[in-house]
């Protein structure tokens, strides 16, 4: 069996105002559809980033598989990683941590490796995470992911999930998240407003959720000082403290000094902070994404380390899609020190999708393994293409929460150890 | 597909006497050949040590397993974590580092695992090594595993090997090895002789075949100082130095002094020992090894892990027969950090195996993996009920070095940090 063709297309969809430490988000997310198809006619999923940046790697490595074994992943990273040569992503939108070259070919390789696993799954009758050792869990916690937020993008209408700036705000749209998915973990992303009025919301949301698991993500919003001020206020309400202060350093002074473990997507992002951030001591659990970390068998490997090294395991989103989550979810299943529950933007896509329905629901706040073989999801060609073409009507073609928010207000800052 | 059959058959071979730290092999080495039979009529094949405590841990452990399906290998693990309980093998032979309650368990799953990807690959008409990201190379380079060596046991015949008990006797195994199998790199097993015989060993090896990589291995016979004196001395001949001295504090302190990375298989043999060798910078090379590390995907995130902290990857071998060589070929083949020729004791089975004939064999000195689906080798139920006959008849049921050892000199003592 071999790879025929591979199919990349870029999709927008509508995302709500959602406001964090660099800016908000603009009107449309963008991503890109991956298919991998087989001389044998089957087609696998994948789904990534749709920054241009990214995409122009995408297109540039993916005629370099053609004619490979979806089973050679480890010749399909070495193609790419030739492709991608020594291009380093700069971290464009401040959210996810220093850029570097191996997480560039990660990046790129990861979308190809989640497509060549459906593939490999749906050949052999068998889900993708049968292919990662086999479920733990059938069914995968996610927390209610809020955001401060506006009640429309301006000039725009009103969404259905209203505003959100300040502690009423928040616990309503906990409610709301809550109520619809049945979410057992609240998560907040900070670095919005001044650091107490965001510990106050936390505040309330545990009086409101009394006993569901909280966590904070500031994105390095604050400085080592105001993490250690208000990581020792809210001792006892955090199940973990996200990325306060920016790089390993900072996280390291903070780690040692708060009494709940502290988390990243931003200090650790590639193997080579692996090293550094665990000889420090500067992170308690590291928030894997297969997006960036080089699919799934390399994120599994990862988690291996983290368990070995004593590292709980959570999962980042970004703004995603269905094959997105349904990777999410084998990937979790299938990672037995994984304990907190995952990440998801899910609730924002809104019911958006490039996935056919009925394979991914929530459940008491789980997703439940979908059952088919390979990710067990179908795509919907007929939502893909109206995605294309808003995303061709859109005009945008990379993400930038801060030029966007300063349409607004010109005098915005991103928001770096500011407090 | 569902694990319908589990089969544990013990066996005997005929193994020279090879000397080592703790005295000399005796004249029959045993393993156990697992068998697991699916609902479908598959069978996959494993092979693990013959000790009979090992044995029964592997007894008891089988039919928790019936039942399940083979892609459920965490599910797997945990079944057999459960019935080894707290059981701590100890290292009886003195050869393979400390005993702990992980490195059982994970010793007992590995044969159970090999056997479940073996049926995984057949199932899916693949390679095991696919089951592992796919081949990076399509041969894997073995090592020359030179040992001091009598002509015969006592009492019995000479062996075609000869004896070997100087640097003339090593010099001439290894020409006869190279001859045979094309070997293209040297290890001497060593903590026989006074270490510096040993060096002397190790420069007539390098005048016999220059620039073929050598290694010494004296399981952990000298002491620190030692282990520095004769590190130094050897600059420029050693690839790497392994196992000099017990423990990762002597391995640390050793590490600091000497020209040439430290490899191990005896200080750092379960997931515990990592961060600590790590740390304190004990190690240079790791000698993976399957049969204790939990089976090929352990392996192989150990592997990755070992990738990111910057350690080499080498491959350790006790006495095997072809399961084991095959296995070994799949992980080696499909790890990219494995760049030092592996450690294989299959000269010394010296045609014997369980294996029918065909699929493995040496090609300069590397073994090309085997081309059929899994493991890509058939088991001979003859050569395997003739050897289960021997392993009956012999009366062994365990290995003991230095008892056998005694039975010649009764003063024998085993060396650790002795020299």
């Amino acid at each position: 069996m071999r790879i025929r063709e591979i199919h990349l297309t870029p999709v927008a969809f509508r995302d709500p105002p959602l406001l964090n430490a660099m800016g908000v988000h603009e009107p449309w997310a963008l991503r890109t559809v991956v298919e991998v198809v087989t001389d044998e006619g089957l087609y696998g999923l994948g789904e990534t980033y749709g920054d241009l940046s990214h995409l122009d790697r995408l297109r540039a490595a993916a005629p370099e598989l053609i004619g490979l074994r979806p089973h050679a992943l480890h010749e399909i990273h070495a193609r790419v990683a030739a492709s991608v040569g020594g291009d380093v992503v700069t971290d464009q939108h401040g959210l996810t941590g220093a850029g570097s070259n191996q997480k560039t070919v990660d990046a790129v390789f990861a979308a190809f490796e989640v497509a060549c696993l459906d593939i490999q799954g749906k050949a052999a009758g068998v889900r993708v995470a049968d292919l990662l050792g086999g479920p733990v869990r059938e069914a995968v916690p996610y927390s209610a992911y809020l955001f401060y937020k506006w009640g429309a993008h301006p000039g725009g209408e009103p969404d259905r999930f209203g505003a959100a700036l300040d502690p009423e705000g928040v616990v309503a749209q906990a409610r709301l998240l809550i109520e619809e998915y049945g979410f057992g973990s609240i998560k907040l992303k900070g670095g919005v407003l001044p650091p107490d009025q965001e510990a106050d919301a936390v505040v309330a949301l545990r009086d409101a959720f009394p006993g569901l698991p909280l966590r904070i993500d500031p994105n390095a919003a604050w400085t080592p000082a105001t993490s250690v001020r208000i990581g020792k206020a809210l001792e006892g309400v955090l199940e973990y403290l996200e990325d306060p202060a920016p790089e390993i350093a900072g996280m390291a002074e903070v780690a040692a000094r708060v009494p709940m473990p502290l988390a990243t997507n931003m200090c650790v992002v590639t193997h080579d902070h692996l090293p550094p951030a665990i000889a420090q001591g500067a992170i308690g659990v590291l928030l894997i994404d297969h997006h960036y970390w080089g699919g799934l068998v390399r994120s599994s490997q990862v988690a291996a380390l983290c368990d070995t090294f004593g590292l709980a395991l959570s999962m980042h989103s970004n703004s995603h899609l269905g094959i997105s989550l349904a990777a999410m979810t084998h990937l979790a299943a299938a990672t037995p020190g994984l304990r907190h529950a995952c990440d998801t933007h899910t609730p924002w896509q809104d019911g958006q999708d490039v996935v056919a329905p009925g394979a991914l629901r929530f459940t008491e706040g789980a997703v439940p393994l979908p059952e088919g073989p390979g990710l067990g999801i179908e795509l919907d060609r007929d939502a893909l293409a109206a995605m294309h073409e808003r995303y061709l009507a859109c005009g945008l073609t990379r993400r930038d929460d801060t030029a966007y928010m300063k349409r607004f207000e010109p005098d915005f800052v991103p928001k770096r150890a500011h407090w």
